[in-house]
């Protein structure tokens, strides 16, 4: 049914990489908690993306086959809903893990989208992979406020897509305008929907918010939602006016880091904080 | 005299390192021209300072001790004035090269400055490290226009610290409004002053200048002035109020990149186009 590169399958990645990778993998079996993985691909002047919209490729081969590889190992992949509208992304695992399918293999797709701005259909690219055994089907974050005042046609939208196996799922605190709030609320959440490893992976906004936002641990200390950073850096400039990773305040958060070469890329893998059961 | 760390020998570069950088160091013997070296450090948010005119330590001391090696093999290190002004650096080169004294495996420091702002003193860090035989005295490259019209009491400043080994330089050109031209006279008159092999360290300003800087070859072509770059990335965040290393525009120059870890940092090297002679 998808007919461009989505489809295809990677190469798999040698040894030396997946050692590389293997310390920062969710735990498993899992604990009763959502392990969060943040990662992206940016350039060397930390921008994903040429401008607003503008689906910039960054990642080379060898760095694109890391990031499926992950995937594999995640419950599920995050991305707000100016992603989702700017990349229309496939969002499934290409990787080929032994004794799975695709869909096996393949993270659920989550798209934080307060007010339902996404309008997914039947034509984008998670739901034709879904329909076609490569992925899993959506799961689309509203906040509850949107979700009790939606329109009888969004209800049909709704309907429709939820035949076909996504799911449309009011968040009670989603856009609070506290964005420690939020996070907190779609973690809390979606470890009850069953995500026990979630990784997140874009945009700027939803990264640079996952980055500062902290929130009270049983003990009442302020800590991080983000389990472990793994960025792709490219060899390229994209410029002043491209679409940049730059959290509000310093951060100084990582430790136990480890770089390593992928093609022309490096990607840095790092612990962010110390484990510690929050959700 | 200066008692700080300056003064301190660093530890010796393991071998891999130094057949890391071997293939992006200057010729040697050095060819008609002048070898630019781009290098600085930044956090993975492409700051290289919390704010402007605040020094911020980025680099470990693995990478630092890479820097100061990189020294070792250039004639001259170059920095722009709101550096000096912001770091009132030491510009020497403190990593100890076999039948080679400080002050001989020191670079020149090399001061862009057009307008003669930076009030160099005797006090002045590089100035102190000159006096005691750690560094050479700097050189301040000043405009044609600023020289011509420069007050008695300038000239007096000027010969005061000529009289201690510093040079104030007027270069035509310079600040012309254009930085293709000012870029291209500070190189033909460090070329006459035989400098043949370059690291510009910064600040932001002066890296965003030059990386876009492009000249007329031989043949007509524009080409970069930059023959190598070479970026120590520290793991940290500086955030969005941090002084930035982002170009005017997108640019996909570099080949043959090697990335390596030192510390905690990453180092990526990589040349910048095809070498030719331009000056």
């Amino acid at each position: 049914m998808s007919t461009d590169m989505t489809s295809h399958t990677l190469d798999l990645l040698p040894d030396s990489s997946t050692s590389f990778l293997s310390p920062y993998l969710p735990p498993s079996p899992h604990a009763d908690r959502v392990f969060v993985t943040l990662t992206y691909a940016a350039s060397l002047d930390s921008r994903i993306a040429l401008g607003h919209g503008q689906r910039t490729q960054l990642s080379g081969s060898e760095s694109k086959c890391m990031t499926h590889y992950l995937r594999a190992h995640h419950d599920g992949i995050l991305v707000g809903v100016n992603t989702f509208l700017a990349d229309n992304p496939g969002l499934n695992c290409r990787y080929s893990i032994a004794g799975k399918s695709p869909v096996e293999a393949s993270p659920r797709p989550i798209i934080v989208d307060p007010t339902f701005r996404c309008k997914i259909e039947a034509s984008s690219k998670s739901m034709m992979l879904a329909a076609s055994m490569e992925g899993k089907e959506p799961w689309i974050l509203v906040s509850a406020e949107w979700h009790t005042s939606a329109s009888p046609s969004d209800f049909e939208h709704i309907q429709s897509i939820e035949r076909m196996g996504a799911r449309v799922i009011p968040i009670i605190g989603l856009q609070s305008g506290n964005k420690n709030e939020s996070w907190a609320a779609i973690l809390k959440s979606l470890k009850e929907l069953g995500i026990r490893s979630l990784m997140v992976e874009g945009g700027a906004r939803v990264i640079n918010d996952l980055l500062c936002t902290a929130v009270d641990d049983i003990n009442g200390n302020k800590v991080s939602l983000v389990d472990v950073v793994i960025i792709t850096i490219a060899p390229v400039y994209l410029g002043k006016n491209g679409v940049e990773v730059s959290p509000a305040s310093a951060l100084d958060n990582l430790y136990d880091i480890t770089w390593a070469q992928f093609g022309r890329d490096c990607v840095m893998a790092s612990f962010n904080k110390k484990l510690r059961a929050v959700f």
